[in-house]
């Protein structure tokens, strides 16, 4: 996975809505509450597992199937957020890395799991 | 927004999250509960908004810039929680775009919000 | 509803784990993420609605019925996390109204959905 | 805790929220959105802990206090979207463990986390 053709997806993705007429649904608002909604899909996915089940998804094709389902809900709703707030999801992607070497030193955080506000 | 570098992504994260021995945290099952607390921070921007108020992201910077990062984080997420599953995104998507075809018919949910469990 | 008879509904909520034998997945850590699941639920119900459908729950005995559920399962996860972190509900309600009326004084929130931090 | 008296708290959060004309933002639409940002915090306290350290909340007093006022904001808003929806709390419990007792039978799920629909 080098790179997301993000064109071909959002063509898929557009004609589907269009077919539908479901952009008179999709305000942002709705959009957000509808990620986050798969976002949980995606917790429950692993509520009641350990932390090591959870990490063997690639040797279960059952459970990686679902969690696939998941990520392409998440991932088809982000693009359709983006779009409609003209954001370039890599760009963003790279400033936020960018910042949060900023606000989350090495020497202060190096092996600790603390919030920035509590570094 | 035609493609998403992945790779160059991934290569400064990995960096961030190796220089500071943070991967021992990264369970899929954490990164699962990471992501919905950051898909959380996105509709808590707009949990008071009207609908139109929030269509207007790209006409207020500030609200933009607010967008962008949380749209970030959630992305860096996704994609390493795809990353230790196994799972290509774009194909992820292309396959669930395909499939929701199947459950929402045309004929069946054209100008309805209503889930498919329910048509 | 005046009041909540707590231990009538956790005297029934714990006869049904003990006797399917869930408590050994029930750590704090677990109970909080499934929480957030429910949680997600009852916001899917109203994802695709307007704000005006959505206050008319009380005239939809449908609808009234599946957020009635959600919020039941909201309480049972609450109840339980509370119950093992030594905390009081009520009591913690009382506190944070009062620690709210401090972050958010009438002169400055009134009318305003501005969060603290920014007012 | 072996009952909450809703209507004093009921009675606080009214006046409180009244003094700030804060009812305009609480469509039962926004009020779902504000609790599940409100779980996600909840959430995002134990992201990266083990189950082990999630457990010991009531030993760590700073711990208990930052759960304790992410509990109140869970419980103040479920409160009033039951309010708002006609919704007696305790009822709505009751009726769900009977529901789940049926749901998930002792024979079937006991030791599982399985969820019903793959019992």
């Amino acid at each position: 996975m080098n790179s997301i053709d993000v064109k071909s997806i959002d063509d898929k993705v557009s004609k589907f809505i269009e077919e539908r007429d479901w952009d008179q649904f999709h305000s942002i608002k709705n959009l957000v509450m509808a990620l986050s909604v798969e976002a949980s899909e995606l917790v429950e996915i692993f509520q009641w597992s350990s932390e090591e089940v959870s990490n063997q998804v690639n040797d279960d094709e059952k459970l990686k199937q679902k969690v696939s389902e998941e990520i392409a809900d998440i991932f088809i709703y982000l693009m359709r957020i983006a779009k409609k707030s003209g954001i370039d999801i890599e760009k963003s992607c790279l400033d936020k890395v960018e910042a949060n070497s900023q606000k989350y030193p090495v020497s202060k955080s190096k092996g600790s799991s603390k919030k920035y506000t509590e570094l």
